[in-house]
């Protein structure tokens, strides 16, 4: 289970702001301490700017510049805006993924080929430009739309990470049931390719958030999840992953379970 | 996901001593606290008594006996004995699950006709009488065996528990794998039938074992698990099995999570 870091985004107020500030040191410490606690990506989301893309492409220019000087994880490279990514791009030559692209022409377009030229890592959403289906089918039939056309372009299946996405089961009680089911029909129609989710949409609304989202993630894992955007910090959720890795036999021993034990680093 | 209650067992000192005293009051309390957690089965497991099979032929008569009274719930009758198993049967006329049967001819050929004759449910073991199989394929050789001689007898396939048993991942990394590989297994084979599981097992010798425990179920949820043997006093893994009913569409709505919420029944 590879864990995408998602603390530095300008959705979020105090890193917004600290972008807009051109505060080295808080976003330097948040990169920081991902790293630490064993995110494998750091996702870098700078936002839109204020008001023009100008803004948002120096922003992000400005983000990446600081995050590799302390990091030497790979990194994700995250807007809805092509040109933003871009500019990501232009200044960090390291391994990366592109978050992201839907079946949606307009971006396959643009930022597939930005993909494929780097023989980057692409996440792609199963939704077109209609919204997110509330059905397996229409995700999936996203998904092959998709990767049609980004093999088309020249990137390989194992670049490609699907995201099943993810609606609240506090409004619709199948939606856990359809994104762990468009999760496996994924894996089993392209096991090439690999999946990501964003879990923190199914428990809105409800009780015990962390709970929920925690337990999301074991089923998801079960169902064939590669990676997770998450929060590195949050420990019980961590604790997952290792567990996970251990139950999933995807460790030759307990070893590195017993090393996290040691470190405090399992935490019920 | 179906709770099948295991505090009724004699290996546990407490009571196998209640049961060797014919203490009513201590057996009645655990039933009755099983069943106001949410069990939807009482496992009774009398031992074998002091060393005459009488003794424990007696000891099951009175457990069933003591528990009936109690409790709606359907029962589990818990031995290794076939001749205990029929004088748990000898006094209850409700729904039942017996517990358990392996591959082996002399197990299968007793306690096989005991299930077809009422019509009660059997969990059996994906093993023969080797002992456990450390990899799927022969586990699943087991069941093979099993549902052929069952179904010869006359029981039908939704009656059929498989165990796919459980080895401690501390001993051999790649154990958590082979039984979730198994259940998922047995589920696209017969579909027909049931999983069930004791969790336990797969934490043996590690740190933090409650939480391995409860992720184990998570993740055998998602690979096609029905029931399983636990202990239903255990708030943080019954949370777990309300939060798997909500996420794997098992639930109309997120109604019954809510309601466990406001009883103080969802604990983190």
């Amino acid at each position: 289970m590879l864990v995408i870091g998602e603390k530095i985004n300008a959705s979020n107020r105090a890193v917004g702001e600290a972008i807009f500030n051109r505060n080295a040191d808080f976003i330097v410490e948040l990169a920081r301490a991902q790293d630490t606690a064993g995110a494998d990506f750091i996702d870098i989301n700078a936002g839109n700017g204020s008001g023009e893309e100008s803004s948002g492409i120096e922003s992000m220019k400005w983000l990446v510049n600081t995050i590799k000087a302390v990091t030497e994880k790979p990194l994700a490279i995250d807007s809805d805006n092509p040109e933003i990514i871009r500019a990501g791009l232009s200044v960090f030559n390291g391994n990366l993924i592109i978050n992201s692209v839907t079946a949606e022409a307009v971006r396959l377009n643009t930022i597939g080929p930005m993909a494929a030229e780097r023989n980057s890592g692409l996440i792609a959403l199963a939704m077109g430009g209609e919204g997110i289906p509330d059905n397996v089918n229409e995700r999936l039939d996203a998904c092959e739309t998709i990767l049609n056309t980004l093999t088309g372009m020249g990137l390989t299946e194992e670049k490609v990470y699907f995201d099943p996405l993810v609606l609240p089961v506090s409004v619709n009680s199948q939606q856990g049931k359809v994104t762990l089911d468009t999760i496996r029909e994924i894996k089993t129609r392209y096991p090439g390719t690999n999946t990501v989710v964003g879990l923190s949409n199914i428990s809105y609304g409800l009780p015990n958030r962390k709970l929920v989202n925690r337990a999301f993630l074991l089923m998801a894992a079960q169902a064939g999840l590669d990676a997770a955007i998450m929060d590195p910090l949050d420990k019980k959720m961590m604790s997952m992953v290792s567990i996970i890795k251990l139950l999933s036999g995807k460790e030759s021993s307990a070893r590195a379970y017993m090393r996290a034990h040691r470190s405090g680093r399992i935490v019920d």
